[in-house]
């Protein structure tokens, strides 16, 4: 099947790949949506996420929608035809993690496109790919195969509120106007957050977050200064998000929230550490909460995108044929014009 | 009346002050015994705790027990002559951190013996002072003032503790055996701590610490891998109190805690901000979190101490009369030789 | 000045009473606006509210807005002139349950219009009456008095849900019509409910309700098994809100709540003891837990109203004139006709 | 092989079975010592538990501990000859209370010595028996099958207080000091309680449990009025578990638990509805919650007893061998004779 793979940095390429077999308990999927995400951005860019480089080629892809194909046996409740987003992760479910019901921290785990586990687990930019048939979900007709790609990303934000606590009435700070900043922008302000303030150093999706619904949506490349006069008594914000993996970021975000307030960390630093004031955090009680992946969201955001309880079809800028790979990776890299990327064969 | 203040970094005197008058709804409470905490110790060695510096004398002491002197009007429950515990901190109950349970965070917090605000608020370490009457716990005849004062520091462990989540069952690191470090100890065992494993850099404390029921007390300065063991398979401990304030400590408890763990903060680092692995928090989910005194622990600790299910007194190593101030203050900050320095008049 | 009372089931005057006074802290506020509670027709029509039953004539109301009149020594943040919507809650705030944030459970609690306590509570159906300070929450010139008269029955409803965990992605059951229940539905959705469906024995108010975002209204007069569906399963809904004190309201709502699922019980019940399916409580780990007035939602609802966050103007039925007193009581008891009514002077 | 089944009310019998084959993931364990539980005792006497009736003779037995006889391929890290504590819990690990953690509650459980699901579910009481490989807990030699076997009952008792949120300084009421409440008693101390108090209506019982650490152990048999005091000021305890299942030891939990507190029901209560006061419930905020059986901690029960954090020995009453099957469920029985009887082959 012909699928798309990264063979280093910036070596991406669309070829053949075997036609997988579904196994035991697993379905085929025929790809008719997948989104570019940062990581396969990172792996185009730089040949790695993070500490997981590249040790042979990868098919990339973990924001897939399709069409089911075939369906091994052992699977009870799908059927071939049926339209589907598919969840990229495939925890062991037995681990102590698992086992908490914190399945995104599988120490086992096998996710769609990924190079941190060795042989890699190919990815979902694929014409017919294999997976788990727990990891289909099944969306209605009125559901586009585009909506259908984001419920990933969705799931990524909403797993981010899930750590920020309840949102009821809160005061949020998101740091980052990328497709996840934004995400969660819809997925807080969904979860009843009082009031959203945005950062960017882009004014281009500061504008969409606007419209979107965003109280205040800052350029900080504008006016540095912008979230000075949230810093006033102590701290205007009751949670922070933190989307961009920028350590200037970070550190305003600590000065802009309250005394027993909370930031979750979503975006990735570069390496080696990162300056955190310690001290601010301790005397003022901050809980400072990483955020990875999703484990449940994935279910809650079919649901809400198949009920309507968010629109996410502002956030996809563009569909592009899969024979186009390399300049829709180059668009989805371009903040100024792009949130979300969409492919397909 | 007499009393023990610090006038600038190794100036400590004991003069003449005031005598104090209790006004509405307060108490006079003659001091029996009082405790010299770490914050006594930087206004002595450094004129300033973190960002407080000294700008006018101030009576020290916050560690304090004795007996009730005298009572305004207003007082209802408290009588002459009742042996108490005096909680050094007085919230203003009205605020939004009050009023969300969190008094410990109380923006016009007025806390014994600190610089935190101007005029300062004296502490305690005064034949006789004053405090709001809801300030006092009595406690039973049973119980020796030296350990009532130990109620202090205590509270400042159940409330690390607290801000731990719940220990049953959990494998715990403490690092720094000082006196926090040591009480964090016995209110984690006490707390359903299944193991509980304490570092420092000196032995002798960890030797007492071992007697005390730590599981293992490593001494990083003969073996700086003591740790390593437990970092095999993503960490062994579910739950890290940093009772040192050392960047270094705070690195290897990021190693040593297992994804989806807790990371509490009670010591103060050096100024400026700390290096965290922010990505290794974000990617396995690590809370960093911190814990600054402490609200209703104040009176979990009297109860705990009258009933004997924490026994301090292994913790007090000394009791000098307050004419003996400076070796006090010497001996205090000796490790080798000291936990907890006491003073009476 | 002029006040609303009621001197025993079924008698109700609107007659003379002392001119308050703004005590220290407090101030005088013009009532613009009140709507009549539950409570106060229970007033109306039995003399008592459960167990509370009336030992003198009592001014009732306590969802009440107005202006300030005049403002007691003491308080900094107010002046006279300003629109308010009063928080009816007078909590002790030095209580320990104050101090664990539960300042609504306040063992000295002073509840406007209310005969808990003796000398009852004077409720704010009267030209002028007074307040502490920190009762008066300042509204936006855009907000309506009526509208801020709602806050306090959201703030009801924003504690029930408060009180029922996260409803991000849950699916909620809201049994009862009445103001209560519709609240919490606009609540529930606001906070990120995927599915709400409601339960009356009155076809008019579901008929609204499904007009306010309700996917579902089931009227149980007419068919008496429009639950039956929701059982499959062990139960559709994770989360159910009993806000109508109705024993064979609860019944159904534990028969529809999945394993692990939670019931806040809103709603008084008929006094006596309540049939609880214990076994299937324990079997299924069902928290059934209270819900009662509410603290720091106050100030929540009165922040979405000024947002536009949750819009109440389709529950305030009918406003009359405080000369109408009986009439507008006799109205806020039929379910057919009115949803919440409001009084003015 | 050699099995202690029931058929029916009153008729246990010792006869032979099938001799299980261990299938893929599975292992062989050979019976050392196997408790008498409630629940078997309820199979003995009324020939059902709750609503499960046997449909079918049923080898019972849940409580167990035993060496590993033989290994099925696919398990790895279990080897011939281990001496392990076994949890009788099976749960799918897929289903969605699996998925969030709460495993106890999965909708495909298979429990040993169960009538839940038809065919049933064979318990332990069997020479050989075979279990998933995760089932079993590895025990160090110090450790006696003795103390093996009563890591369920422990598991049952601290998923009881894990169910009661923390213990830590907080006031405990135990209902009932059979097993269950004898166990959660030391949980409870374990866990942090400051005081713990428990009432039953037979004295040898009470009198173990003041031996075992509870500061109160009341005989509502000889006093009625026991709890009275601590009725007083709205409720003394912070937390109660009622461990009995019955109706009148509920009613009095509910007066002696303060606004605020909660209620764990543990026992399983006469078939129908219990009467609740849903009223006190709603206006004091008490939560009340189930807890069943358990799930993380038999781990943690394994792990305490590993380690002497908590002593089960002076509940294990007697032991008797599998051939005196009757007399022993007899003895069982006999809460003035014995809390815990075991048996072994």
């Amino acid at each position: 099947v012909l699928a798309a793979a990264i063979y280093g940095a910036g070596d991406l390429r669309l070829g053949d790949w075997p036609e997988p077999v579904p196994g035991h308990g697993e379905v085929l999927v025929r790809l008719r949506r997948g989104g570019i995400c940062g990581s396969d951005l990172a792996y185009y860019r730089k040949g790695a996420v993070g500490d997981f480089a590249l040790r042979e080629p990868l098919v990339l892809g973990h924001e897939v929608a399709g069409e089911i194909e075939a369906v091994g046996d052992g699977v009870a409740g799908l059927a071939v035809g049926q339209r589907v987003a598919v969840d990229p992760s495939r925890p062991c479910l037995g681990c102590a993690n698992c086992r908490r019901g914190r399945s995104n921290l599988c120490s086992a785990m096998r996710f769609f496109g990924s190079a941190a586990v060795f042989p890699h687990v190919a990815g979902g930019f694929s014409e017919v790919f294999s997976c788990r048939a727990d990891q289909c979900h099944v969306i209605p007709d009125s559901m586009d195969y585009g909506v259908a790609a984001m419920a990933e990303p969705l799931a990524v934000a909403l797993h981010g509120i899930a750590r920020a606590g309840t949102l009821v009435g809160q005061r949020v700070l998101v740091t980052g106007a990328g497709p996840i900043g934004m995400l969660v922008l819809l997925a807080a302000r969904r979860a009843g957050a009082a009031f959203v303030a945005m950062t960017d150093l882009v004014e281009q999706p500061l504008a969409l977050a606007r419209q979107l619904g965003a109280d205040a949506g800052l350029d900080l490349s504008r006016d540095p200064d912008a979230l000075k006069p949230f810093e006033a008594d102590g701290g205007y914000f009751d949670v922070a998000l933190e989307a961009t993996g920028s350590p200037a970021a970070l550190a305003g975000v600590f000065k802009a929230v309250r005394a027993g307030g909370r930031v979750v960390q979503l975006g990735m630093m570069p390496g080696g550490d990162t300056p955190v004031p310690v001290n601010r955090l301790m005397a003022r009680e901050i809980d400072f909460v990483g955020a990875f992946r999703f484990a449940g969201e994935f279910a809650v955001g079919v649901d809400y995108l198949a009920r309507g309880l968010i629109d996410v079809r502002p956030l996809i800028s563009r569909t592009l044929p899969m024979t186009e790979l390399e300049p829709a990776f180059q668009l989805a890299g371009d903040r100024r014009q792009a949130i979300k990327v969409h492919l397909q064969f």
